[in-house]
C-alpha cells in the first residue's frame, strides 16, 4: 500500500458513496442510523430531522462515530470492503456558515433538496477528532486529522 | 405499505446483504465498525478479530447498535435505502452452541471459513431487543422482536 495510493483510495471513496453510518448514544444503548453526508472542509455535513431518535440522541451526548464504506456488490467480498471510520462531536452548523455547508452538502446529495424547506431539517457538522482507514483486510492504518483534511 | 409487503422487504434484505454497521460505545464516544453479519434464530451473529476496537469496547459495555441497509447504487435515491436498525446485548455465543451458530454464519458468509482458524477471532451474537425498520423515505415502524424472529 504505497503513500499515494490509500489517499487516492480515500478521496475515490469519498467521490463515489453517498451514506454513512452515524453512532450515537442513546439512553443504555449506541445506535447505529444511516445518513446522506457530504464533507466540508474536513467536516462531515449531516441533515437531519429533528423527529428521528438521532437528533434526540445528540441533544444529550454530541459525541458520535461515522462510517463511510463502499457498498457491497456481488463480486466484492464483505471481509475486504474498504471503509474509513471517524469519531468527533457533533453540532448545528451556524448561521454565518450555512450557505457554504449547504452548498457543499446538495452538491453531493442534490436529492436532499426539497428537505431544506422542512421546518424539522437541521444542518449539522461533525468536527473530526479521529480518523481510520481500513483498505481492505489486514490493511487499516490512523490517518491523522491534518492529512485527512488536505484530502478533502 | 401492506401488511405483507414490509415483511418480504425485510426478509429480502436479510438475504441479499452480508455487511452490518455496528455501533459500539468506545471510552467517550459511540464508534461505527462494519462486520459481515449472519441471522439465526432472530440473533445477529458477528465473528470479531480480537485486535479491533470493537471487540475491546464490548468488553465493559454489551450494550449495541446495529444497522443493515440496501446498499447505494447509482439508480438508488440515498435517502430512500430501505434499512433496518436493532438494539441489543452482544455476548460469546455459548460453547455448546458454536457449531450451529457457526453453520449459520459460514451459510451467509463463506468467504469467511478461513478466519476460524485465526485464534483472535470470536463468534458472538446479539439478542435483540428493539427493531426499526425504515422502508423508504417518511416509512419507518417499530418491528415487534417476535415479528422480527418470525421472520428470519
Amino acid at each position: 500500500m504505497s503513500e499515494n495510493t490509500w489517499k487516492n483510495d480515500i478521496q475515490s471513496l469519498i467521490a463515489n458513496t453517498h451514506i454513512a453510518f452515524l453512532s450515537t448514544m442513546g439512553e443504555h444503548t449506541p445506535e447505529t442510523s444511516m445518513c446522506p453526508y457530504a464533507v466540508y472542509k474536513g467536516d462531515i455535513v449531516l441533515h437531519l430531522s429533528g423527529l428521528a431518535k438521532h437528533s434526540k440522541n445528540i441533544q444529550s451526548n454530541q459525541n458520535v462515530g461515522l462510517m463511510i464504506c463502499t457498498p457491497e456488490t456481488a463480486t466484492n467480498s464483505p471481509l475486504a470492503l474498504a471503509r474509513i471510520g471517524f469519531t468527533g462531536k457533533i453540532e448545528p452548523v451556524p448561521q454565518a456558515k450555512q450557505s457554504v455547508y449547504q452548498q457543499a452538502y446538495l452538491k453531493h446529495i442534490p436529492d436532499a433538496e426539497p428537505l431544506f424547506s422542512f421546518p424539522d431539517f437541521t444542518l449539522y457538522r461533525i468536527k473530526v477528532n479521529a480518523v481510520h482507514w481500513i483498505g481492505g483486510f489486514g490493511k487499516a492504518r490512523k490517518v491523522p486529522t491534518a492529512t485527512w483534511k488536505s484530502l478533502c
